[in-house]
C-alpha cells in the first residue's frame, strides 16, 4: 500500500500546486475519499472491438472498478470505478475546427496523468484546438460522478456531480452540481448548482438556489457529497455487484441494430427498441427504450417510457416518466416522478443539464419547451421553462426567474437541435441497416478484458505497466 | 476468422518443413482438432504476482482457455486451453549447468512461436544450456494434454498425452502417451508408450504394450486421441466451466502456507494441508492432501488420501487410492483404483511417468518400489516394479518384463531422489514460516487477468498485441 499512498500525495501536491491561488487543498477530499483496501478489490477492464481504436498505456496507476475503451494513456493516476469511453477520439487527419482546418498529425489519445477521478465518467469528444492529438486531464481530482465531457482539463477541483462539457480548463474549482460549457476558463472558482453555457452568440447561466440545492446535492467539510441525489444513486450501487462478478454475461434481448452492455442493469419488463444504446453503468428497470433512443453510462431509467430519439445523457434519472419523441435529458439531470405523480413531457423538449423536477402530484410540460433549473409543482415551471418557439426570438437579455439568457435565442436553439442531431447520429440512431452506423451498432460484441492490480507488497493496489495495441 | 485460419497453415507449413523427412502433415492433425468458433469463445488469462516475474508479451496469437504467467512471448501461435507456467524461469546472473558456469544474460522468457499448443501443459524449469536466456518453442504442433517440461523445442510434432521433459528437442515426432527425457533428440520419431530416460550415467527405457495401450489411449487416423484415459479426462470438463464464467473465486478454506488455484476444481469432502500447492486446472474431489504434497496443472486425485510430501506431477491422476509418504507420482500417470479395489501405495515409492494402474481387485504396493508400466492385477507387479534397495544394487544391465534399465541404479535413484527432493523444495513443501518459500507460498494471491480476442471481423479469434510489464 506504501506506493499508492505516495501516488495519491503526489496527486495532491500537483493538483494543490496548480490551486495555490485558492487556498485549497485537494487532500480534504481526497484523503476521506479514498478506501485503499478498495483500491485492490474491483477489477478494472478495457474493451475490444473492430470498430474501434485499441491503443491503452497504463502505467504506475491504480485503476479499480474502472473502464476503458479507445486511445488511453493513464500514467500516475487513481481512476476509481470510472469509465473512459474513447470511441469519438478524432483520428489522424481530422479536422478539428472548420475554421481553423489543421488536420490531426496523428491519433487522439485521452491521457490522464497525476489525477484522481472517482466515478467519473470521461467521454471523448473533446474540442481543443490548441492539443488536438491529446485530450489532456492532468493533475485533477474529479469527486463523485462528475462528468468529464470532452474537456481538457489541467489543474482543477471537479465537485460532485459537476459536468464540464467540450471546453479547456486550467487551475479551476468547479463547485458541486454544476454544468460549465464556456469555452475556456482559467483560474476561476465556480459556486455550486451553476448551470452555465457560453458561446460567441448567447449565455445562459442559472444558479440553483443554495437551500434547495443542499437537500439534493450538498457536500460535507470534506467535500463528501449527501442529499437526494446521492443517496438515490448510492442505493443502486449493490445492484451493479453481480454484472461484474461474471466474466462474460449474456445480457438481454435486443434487436440486432441495437447495443445493450453488458456492464448496465437491465430488469423487469424493459423493452429495447431498434438502434438504441444502452451503456455501461446504465440501470434499466421497466423502461421503454424507443427506437434510437438512448441511455448514457450512470443513467437511471426507471417505471418510464421514452418514445424514441431519445436522449439521456450521462448521469440523467427519469423514474416515473412519460417522455415524447425526440426530448434532451441533460447531464446528471434528476427527473423524479412518482407512482402517484407520474411527471410527462412533451415531444422536443430540451431538460437543460442539471434540472431537478421532484413532484408530489403529477405534471405535465407541453411539447417544445426548454426546461431548467428545479421543478416542484406546476408553478415552478413558470420560471423554470419557456416554450422554444418565445425563446428564438430573444435577441438581447431575458431573464426568467433565476435564470439570464443574452443574445440571439434562435442560434441557442439551433445549436442545441444541431448537437442532439449530432449525437443521434454518433450514437447510431438513424441506422438503416447499412448507412449511419454508430456507438449503437459499433458497441455491440464488446470484448471485455479483466485487468488487476498487484495484491501484495509496496505495489498492493497499482496496476503493472499495460500495453495494448491492435 | 480469415486471419486465424491464415495462422493455423503458416503454422503447419513451417512445422512440416521441420519434419518433411517423415512425410508427416501436421494438418492432418491441426484442421481435425480446431474448432474456429471456439477460439473466440473462452478468455485467456495472465498472472498477476509480486513474487513472479511479469512481462507478457503477446502478438497476433489465440489464446482462448490459456493461463500465462512469468515471463512469455507468444507470438503467432495458437495456444488453446494451455498453462503456459514461467514460475520457474531462470534470472539473470543465474548460472544453468554448475560444470559450465556461465550466467544468464538476461532473464529467461518463454517464446512461442509459430506453434500450436492444443490443452498442453508447459513448466518452465528449461534445461538448455545453448538458449539459456529463452525457453524455445517454435514450429511446433502439441495434442491433447501433452507436457512441454523444461523442454525447449522446435519443429516437432507431441502426440495426446505425451511428456518431454527437461531436454531439448529438433525435428522429432513423439507418439501418443510416451514420455522422453534424454537430454537432446534430433530427426527421430518415437512410437507410442515409450517411457525412456537417459543420461550419462544411466538408461531406462519401457514400451508400453501396443494392444493394451491403444484401449487407454489411442488416437485415430487424425490423431485425435480416444480410449479410457481420454474419456476420463474428457468427463471432467463441464465442472471446469463455472469457476471459469465468474472474475473472483474465494476458493477453499486452506491453511495460509497453503496455496489453491482458484481455477482448481475442489469439491466433496476435500482436505487441504500445510504447504500444499494445488495448481491451475487441478481436480480434487474427496481428497486428503498431507501436508507438503501437491497436485499439479491437469492432476486428478478423487476418493484418495496422500499422507504428506507426495507429488503429484502434471496430469497425474489418482483415484480411490491411500498414498504413503513421499511419494512420487509421475506426469500423466493413471492409478484408477476402484471403490470396491483401492489402490495403496506404499511410502516412499516413485511412480514412474505415464504407468497405468487399473485394478478390479485391491491392490498393495510394498513401500520404497519403483512402478512403471500396466498393472491389472497383483501378478503384474512382478514384471513392473522393483524394490529401490534391489535397484540400486544394479551395475550393468537389468531386465525385468519389457523393462530395460543399463547403467548405476544408485545413481539412477539418487538423481530421482533429488529431483523429487527439488520439486518438494520449489513447491514450498518445507516452509518452516519463514523460510524455504516455494510456489506453495508464492502462487497465494494471484490477481487474474483476462484478455479476449477480436470477435468480429478478419482478425476474429485473434489477440491485440499485449505487452504486460511490472
Amino acid at each position: 500500500m506504501k506506493n499508492i499512498k505516495m501516488l495519491n500525495e503526489q496527486i495532491i501536491g500537483r493538483t494543490n500546486a496548480n490551486l495555490s491561488e485558492f487556498d485549497f487543498d485537494t487532500g480534504v477530499f481526497s484523503k476521506n475519499t479514498i478506501e485503499y483496501d478498495k483500491l485492490d478489490k474491483f477489477y478494472a477492464s478495457y474493451g475490444i472491438t473492430t470498430h474501434h481504436p485499441i491503443n491503452f498505456n497504463f502505467k504506475h496507476s491504480s485503476m479499480a472498478g474502472s473502464y476503458f475503451l479507445g486511445n488511453c494513456y493513464i500514467g500516475r493516476s487513481i481512476v476509481y470505478k470510472s469509465d473512459v469511453r474513447g470511441d469519438e477520439l478524432k483520428r489522424k487527419g481530422d479536422i478539428l475546427d472548420a475554421k481553423n482546418p489543421l488536420p490531426l498529425l496523428k491519433d487522439e489519445t485521452i491521457a490522464i496523468t497525476y489525477s484522481l477521478l472517482y466515478k467519473t465518467l470521461v467521454h471523448s469528444n473533446s474540442h481543443n484546438p490548441e492539443t488536438p492529438e491529446e485530450f489532456t486531464i492532468r493533475n485533477t481530482v474529479s469527486a463523485h460522478y462528475a462528468n468529464i465531457h470532452g474537456s481538457t482539463i489541467a489543474g482543477c477541483f471537479l465537485g460532485a456531480f459537476s459536468t464540464v462539457d467540450l471546453m479547456n480548463l486550467h487551475s479551476c474549482i468547479i463547485g458541486e452540481f454544476s454544468y460549465i460549457q464556456t469555452g475556456e476558463l482559467f483560474h476561476k472558482k465556480i459556486d455550486p448548482g451553476i448551470v452555465w453555457i457560453k458561446s460567441n452568440d448567447f449565455e445562459f447561466k442559472y444558479n440553483l438556489p443554495a437551500n434547495i440545492l443542499s437537500k439534493y446535492i450538498g457536500v460535507n467539510r470534506s467535500f463528501q457529497p449527501r442529499g437526494i441525489i446521492y443517496e438515490f444513486v448510492k442505493n443502486f450501487e449493490p445492484e451493479y455487484e453481480e454484472i461484474f462478478k461474471l466474466v462474460n454475461f449474456d445480457g438481454v434481448a435486443a434487436p440486432e441494430s441495437s447495443a445493450v452492455n453488458r456492464y448496465s442493469v437491465i430488469k423487469g419488463n424493459t423493452k429495447i427498441g431498434e438502434n438504441v444504446l444502452v451503456s455501461q453503468r446504465a440501470y434499466l428497470e421497466n423502461a421503454e427504450m424507443g427506437d434510437g433512443s438512448n441511455a448514457q453510462e450512470n443513467t437511471y431509467i426507471i417505471n418510464s417510457k421514452l418514445t424514441g430519439l431519445n436522449v439521456t445523457a450521462h448521469g440523467g434519472k427519469i423514474i416515473n416518466a412519460d417522455m415524447g419523441l425526440k426530448i434532451f435529458v441533460g447531464f446528471n439531470s434528476f427527473l423524479y416522478g412518482k407512482e402517484y405523480a407520474r411527471l410527462s413531457v412533451g415531444k422536443g423538449c430540451i431538460v437543460m443539464p442539471h434540472t431537478i423536477i421532484d413532484i408530489e402530484k403529477p405534471l405535465s410540460i407541453p411539447d417544445n419547451h426548454l426546461v431548467w433549473g428545479i421543478i416542484q409543482c406546476e408553478e415552478d415551471l413558470r420560471f423554470n421553462s419557456i416554450c422554444l418557439d418565445e425563446l428564438s426570438k430573444a435577441e438581447d437579455i431575458l431573464n426568467i426567474g433565476e435564470m439570464t439568457f443574452k443574445g440571439s435565442g434562435k442560434v441557442f436553439i439551433k445549436s442545441f437541435s444541431d448537437r442532439i442531431g449530432h449525437i443521434l447520429e454518433g450514437n447510431g440512431a438513424f441506422f438503416d441497416g447499412e448507412n449511419e452506423r454508430g456507438h449503437a451498432q459499433d458497441d455491440q460484441n464488446i470484448s471485455f478484458n479483466t485487468i488487476q492490480p498487484y495484491n501484495s507488497g509496496e505495489n498492493k493496489g497499482i496496476y503493472p505497466s499495460i500495453r495494448i495495441k491492435p
